[in-house]
């Protein structure tokens, strides 16, 4: 029997179907909530069937691709998120105002072999780091001064002044989060024009913050410091790092030519774009969900953070088909000017704080679309533990996991109010792979890893707002 | 402090940092093989660094995109695998006999409209099923009969003599695995033509196996029956269907030309592929990891099974750097035919049989190289825990759930041994929209998620052949 009915399967190469057909249903985790499982296969049929976030994101990334705050691509986003929620028949629709730095990349990012000779064609690609100031109009013609860390900034000062400082860091390839790995090697980015500066250098080029190898650079913010001088500063290709390195390595001296007009404009009026779902017995109580409208002003942003802007609008979506309104109210916010500056995350702060504690919970999407992993949370044992009630929920495709953490930069000051703070947690290692570089488009998200990571995100929201008791409050760091 | 401190990260944008510094270490769950961690760490540090399963599998692809059994590129990809064992540096590498069976697509597959006149130009892209015969050389010019299930199929009987019966069942987009929803499709690829036969129709169409809607069709095994007669059939792309489907929805009369030249030649000799690790305390115990070499003739199989094929050649390298071997012989066996026969299998385990109860363990990779989420276990409550214990070690990628389920299609006699089985489990979102299609090429394989895999399986191998007692084995059933 077993031979002869192995040799049935045999014949279309499906043994492992058996496998498949044995996988779900089996070993689940009893959760508390386990009466909202039928809701959660709802939210997970109605996602991945009408794919809402999905065509979203598409939308948002035709209509604009570039946001960088202060762009009119930012101000385009403002206006389709706006009439997006309207068109969904969100309620209490509003955009609310804050102002934005405005930094401008400009039409020339250029940079090049001086010295030796022989290397004048290697490419060398390059984007500018935001917020950086531009060159001098006719480049700047320097040696290169390549350090693999601060301290060895630190010890070779003296060398330093009137030379191009080159941080040579990659990020690790090693580490089992790629977010692990970006934290520990994107301070040369955030900081490397100020060390540099500090040491008389006259620019700093970063290497690009991935772990692949290629010819795509990948910009992001930076800071200046007051008392330091301003220098200019790119991040170049991890393959063009890996050319300069490789010349100084074989002993050459090596001269660069750079050049880049990037600028800042005057700061402009922006908006964080809101919309809710009136809750039905506490509607002043709020629980809320957002991502950022912002992104850089290459690529499309899909992922960064156009998924969880998607992610947002279509939890919101799935929630507001329901006969029937939770307790209390869900508050989508798109949040102006995460990428460089805060300014939509620190105004709605501001403008909300006699409400903070009403605040129930925020929930912020911001690791890209990617596969649903889980939730962070920065609750203490007790909304922890409801927290994992909850993503027990998720078991059956893998997203019960819950880790200790922040939610993301655009909730963050909510922190200080003891506004228990979560963020979504998809699978990690593609996100550094287009983050910030022109590989970042629409193409790159999968419709069913994104549209399983907006049922989750439904389902947590819709628990958390129709909780009997409130969600445990977080104690108030910082008062 | 708190707002001042957020100040500074605002400036780059980075609070979510915050979030990504205290991910780890932390809640990871206590595992009885914890003295592993270490180096379950170099393995991956090893995996990520040298990335030797990419580098195998960008050869693999280039040497022999095309595997399907009896080909040339199906021997060409046994040299590889043999050369690329001696290389790496194996023990008692050898090819195993088996002889496959040997089918060919031929050079013409057409599937384009009769009627109405108006969609002539409409494409209908479609690959032969495999195992396919050919139509009549001047095609088959007919009407189509559409169903949705096998029962509509019996009920419409009446209509089908002379047709083209279509069978439309899309792979459902909802389940959240897609495994399972491949599952309960995949039985009119498999079934298809067999009932059509039955029916009186003169071939029979069947929608892409997929969840993705595009002009992509995706092969894939067929079977006939002795007593019925073999009509061709094909799969068409997922948006052919979907124009044939609204067609008839709208009241036409459907008719399809349709014509294809595949065929059936001799069977051919061909072979397992097979390496090994000494153990060095009980070599006669044999812990087995494998995938299978042969893969379908079009794309380049890079999914299925190239990555479990450089999953285990992978693995293997790990465990062969290390000082010392581990207590018993773990054995890589790469497998000739799974698509289309199991003959590879089938020989296996007939010329081993009597080592059968010298099998500690046998573990496939056949779902893919993507996101690492666990394995799949048949074994005893006894024989999973230990499993459990071992999937702890890789909680900081998110890869320690174990789920009841077989190994693979490959291993799957063995079962009838008591031999416990193990399958990888990949994150399977994306697999179904590469699978046995054009897509399945080495660019839809990330470097992480695939060499993480290796690292999670080399470790799962060592500690099994490692283990002092022996791996619980199973009740063999059917003996």
């Amino acid at each position: 029997m077993p031979i002869c009915f192995w040799r049935r399967l045999a014949s279309v190469g499906l043994g492992w179907l058996l496998l498949a057909a044995a996988l779900f249903g089996q070993d689940k985790p009893e959760s508390r909530f386990a009466e909202y499982q039928s809701l959660v296969d709802e939210f997970i049929y109605q996602s991945l069937t009408e794919r809402r976030s999905y065509k979203l994101l598409r939308e948002l990334c035709e209509t604009a691709p570039h946001r960088l705050s202060g762009s009119p691509g930012a101000a385009s986003a403002v206006e389709w998120a706006r009439q997006t929620m309207i068109e969904l028949g969100f309620e209490n629709v509003r955009l609310e105002p804050c102002t934005v730095p405005h930094w401008d990349r400009g039409q020339v990012a250029e940079l090049r072999f001086a010295a030796p000779a022989y290397a004048a064609s290697d490419p060398l690609p390059i984007l500018a780091l935001g917020g950086s100031v531009a060159t001098p109009e006719n480049g700047i013609n320097a040696e290169v001064l390549r350090v693999r860390s601060f301290e060895e900034l630190k010890e070779r000062r003296a060398e330093a002044p009137g030379k191009i400082v080159f941080f040579d860091v990659p990020m690790s390839v090693t580490m089992a989060s790629t977010f692990s790995a970006y934290s520990a090697a994107v301070v040369f980015r955030s900081r490397g024009a100020i060390e540099a500066a500090k040491a008389g250098a006259v620019a700093a080029i970063v290497r690009s913050m991935t772990t692949r190898l290629d010819d795509s650079p990948h910009t992001g913010g930076m800071s200046y410091q007051s008392n330091v001088k301003r220098i200019p500063t790119a991040a170049v290709s991890t393959l063009g790092a890996e050319r300069i390195a490789r010349l100084i390595e074989n002993g050459e001296t090596v001269r660069l030519f750079y050049r880049q007009d990037s600028s800042w404009k005057e700061e402009k009026p922006s908006h964080n774009v809101i919309g809710e779902l009136r809750g039905r017995e506490k509607p002043e109580e709020i629980v809320l969900v957002g991502g950022h409208l912002d992104g850089w002003d290459i690529g499309e942003g899909a992922h960064d953070d156009g998924s969880g802007v998607c992610h947002s609008l279509g939890a919101l979506d799935l929630i507001a088909k329901l006969p029937e309104r939770p307790r209390r109210t869900i508050r989508c916010v798109l949040f102006m000017n995460e990428e460089n500056g805060l300014a939509g995350a620190r105004a709605y702060y501001d403008q909300h704080r006699d409400e903070m504690p009403k605040h129930v919970l925020a929930l912020e999407s911001d690791r890209g679309g990617f596969s649903p992993r889980g939730f962070s949370t920065d609750s203490g044992p007790e909304g922890r533990a409801l927290c994992e009630e909850i993503a027990k929920l998720f078991w059956e495709f893998g997203a019960s996991r819950i880790i200790p953490g922040g939610g993301g930069a655009d909730i963050s000051f909510m922190r200080q109010s003891g506004v228990p703070l979560v963020g979504f947690v998809p699978d990690p290692h593609r996100y550094f792979d287009v983050h910030h570089s022109e590989r970042d488009v629409f193409a790159q998200v999968n419709d069913r890893e994104l549209c399983l990571g907006t049922a989750c995100i439904a389902a947590f929201l819709y628990i958390v707002a129709e909780l009997p008791e409130t969600f445990p409050r977080n104690s108030a760091p910082g008062r």
